[in-house]
């Protein structure tokens, strides 16, 4: 239990992770992609995945303030450039708008999160917080949910281009533009950490902060879940009354 | 006291920091800029200087990380570029290494920080502390002393080329680039403060926090006038055996 693992076993253990715990496994997700959400449920699912959206260049900056080098600096700033874009309308969490825009949710209330779940926020105010306080090299492993991402979008937007009406690929514009950056993201990030965790208890580590990031976004789906499927949305969280109240048949 | 000052008088209160309070002021500017500084004390000055360079993608790595608009970040993330560079070899911490290559300095030593004055460290150590804790606006404040580097850039390297002969354009290439960033950046900062200082007590913190980053710059410089002009460096940091031992006239 104490031996080094071998750079291909601990990506192994890693995979692995991602096989047992990723969110393509939660049961919103599934229904999302198979067609049994409700449009309801899937401009909740949009609106409250905003936060997490747009925390991600916030929490590139904390890792990015946490190097030391310019050189991996220089690597790592590339994903606030996907994210933020070049310009006005451009780069990630304008794509996500997009996608909210397209579902008739009112963009001030996505952007200022009023709306969303309270454990959704908890969920992105976790990451943040995780960044900012474990290692770096967990803050780093934290970001190899992106190895298991290009699988879970081709799905997801296969899925929801077949089964509602109300999407279209321009409302998935997100989509497109994230396997080839999460693989070349995803490439550095398990580079790094077979380089960077040189004893066993590191290895345990960079596992367990993938697991930690796993759960993260599992939390996220949870939340959705219980508020919108089998339960009610927390007070104050979106509800039909206010897709109505953005001038949409609720 | 408390009446809130036209966007023109608050500005007119921070240049009055830079013209009281500024390094320009400090003797040992004065002595390196006039000639009055040996080589030795030029080395000393490049070597530390380097940890505050090395600081700043991180300090506007922190700034950004709390930003949560994306045109905000999209300007301010210019600054990580501009030090950072391209790659290897560009930016503006490679340029002050070709500073401290031509003055003799031992790379790594210098990288390392392990011959900088305890006082620098702190210093820089300060500055990361400031960004991270202080309010946002207080953060970009900081940045302010950009609105005088220009000038005192102009005055160093003309006086530098003028006094030392083991001083070349080549080697100051740092400077040539820093005054058109330095405009542009202060005065994105400037009118950030100006918009966002909506309060009297936020715009005499904005006057302070300009206040407290010049107190910086200036605690580098009197370390440095402490160490190698009235007294002696601190032991383990740089001294005239670390300048033998790099293979240069002691």
């Amino acid at each position: 239990m104490t031996d080094l693992l071998s750079a291909d076993e601990l990506e192994r253990r890693l995979r692995a992770v991602g096989a047992e715990r990723y969110h393509h496994l939660h049961p919103y997700q599934l229904r999302l992609q198979s067609g049994g959400c409700s449009r309801f449920e899937v401009e909740a699912w949009a609106l409250n995945r905003y936060l997490y959206q747009a925390c991600i260049p916030q929490k590139d900056a904390i890792i990015l303030s946490r190097m030391e080098d310019p050189a991996l600096r220089r690597a790592w700033r590339q994903r606030i450039v996907d994210h933020d874009g070049e310009r006005e309308g451009d780069g990630g969490i304008a794509r996500w708008l997009k996608l909210t825009d397209d579902l008739g949710l009112d963009r001030g209330a996505v952007v200022s999160g009023r709306l969303a779940l309270p454990a959704t926020k908890f969920a992105v105010n976790a990451y943040l917080t995780f960044v900012r306080e474990r290692s770096l090299l967990e803050a780093v492993a934290s970001s190899l949910t992106e190895l298991f991402s290009p699988q879970i979008i081709k799905t997801r937007v296969a899925g929801m281009l077949e089964h509602y009406d109300f999407v279209t690929p321009e409302t998935l514009a997100y989509f497109a533009a994230r396997p080839a950056q999460a693989g070349r993201d995803s490439d550095f990030a398990l580079a790094y950490v077979k380089q960077h965790a040189t004893t066993r208890a590191e290895q345990e580590a960079v596992v367990a902060a993938l697991e930690w990031k796993c759960d993260m976004l599992w939390a996220m789906l949870d939340a959705l879940e219980h508020a919108y499927v089998h339960a009610a949305p927390a007070p104050g969280a979106y509800r039909k009354l206010d897709a109505a109240s953005f001038g949409k048949a609720a």
